[in-house]
């Protein structure tokens, strides 16, 4: 690994795996500015040129709703120092925001989401590929939960997606990736022993680099 | 993790799954003196009293098998700093030797076998539970190579006690208690990335300890 390159750490998993849970535990342990947080969910394509009932019937869970080749150009553009201008998304109007969030270089890159390790080109940019991977039913009762608490969603209108979309495309894409991962996480952000595993090692990269850099910077 | 107490790692996973190598990667790693290593393999029942023809035709891929009460025994016997001797089974006669070996108490303790998940009071005495996984194919094609040239054996024998008794038991006993792990490792001790996370977990824990004994030892 090339010390001047940040360490580029994916995180992947079905929907209410617990990647996020992960993912935070991952941000609290590093210090603010040493890590660059990107999240596949912000690259959605922007739908606005769609009437509203068609945005709400579309596939969210298929790799070609969401703009991939923009988050490798990011993460070339991050491996190269240079920040990026990533999309905010609007989830309750299926849009791209006009603003965007500035991300600046850091020394290790979060990428989260359910398919980051489905293509090729976008999971070979990673240096830890890390798949948390849950039971489809514990999944499932984490999603309805979430959807019907955070997002006023009917109970029909969750199991009808799930069944149409978030399954299928899951069983698809998202379950097939696991095969790229580096490790694979059961259960998510509370298996401590996991977590320390990995924590350990984002550690002992950082405290290597540290010490190749403090060398360097003598000269 | 009281102090005083090894860190006991347990490794299982399939027949041909790569296990072994991530046991000797993580032994290369820990001074001599400081890990002691188990094989649940050499705690197989003695089958001295049976004629030789009805030994060849055991289930050794059931759990019964093996003495895992005295594994379990041997594991506690260790957690309190004391030695151990453990058996020494000859796989050609399917018998117990009358030597055994003895294993010293040391910081680390490494377990390792198919079954080392399946049973509650055994897993449950291990801080780091890691499940090496490889598809059932790759592993088939291990173990007939290994078996071939170093054990003599002809395809057919092979696949015979593959189909009758390796292939059933794997998938009654083994593959279940994959939900035991705290990780589960693709491809085992090939997997560099894993590997690494691995080991520098097991050296983070090696230096808190160091930590307090130090500081223990202050007083």
């Amino acid at each position: 690994m090339n010390a001047h390159e940040p360490i580029v750490i994916g995180v992947a998993g079905g929907t209410g795996s617990g990647k996020t849970t992960v993912s935070e535990r991952i941000l609290a342990q590093i210090e603010v500015g040493r890590i660059a947080y990107l999240q596949h969910d912000s690259y959605y394509y922007d739908n606005s040129h769609l009437p509203p009932e068609e945005r709400a019937r579309r596939n969210y869970d298929h790799p070609d709703s969401l703009d991939t080749p923009l988050l490798i150009e990011h993460l070339r553009a991050l491996r190269r120092g240079e920040a990026v201008n990533v999309p905010m998304y609007d989830f309750a109007t299926h849009t791209r925001q006009a603003e965007t969030r500035c991300v600046a270089p850091a020394r290790v890159v979060l990428v989260e989401g359910i398919l980051i390790f489905a293509e090729k080109e976008l999971r070979e940019l990673m240096d830890i590929r890390i798949y948390v991977d849950t039971d489809a039913d514990i999944r499932f009762i984490r999603r309805f939960d979430r959807d019907v608490k955070e997002r006023g969603r009917t109970p029909d209108s969750i199991i009808q997606q799930y069944l149409m979309t978030v399954r299928p495309m899951h069983l698809e894409f998202v379950e097939p990736s696991k095969r790229y991962a580096d490790v694979i996480v059961p259960e998510g952000g509370y298996n401590h022993v996991a977590m320390e595993m990995i924590l350990a090692r984002v550690q002992s990269l950082l405290a290597e680099e540290g010490l190749n850099r403090s060398g360097e910077e003598k000269k």
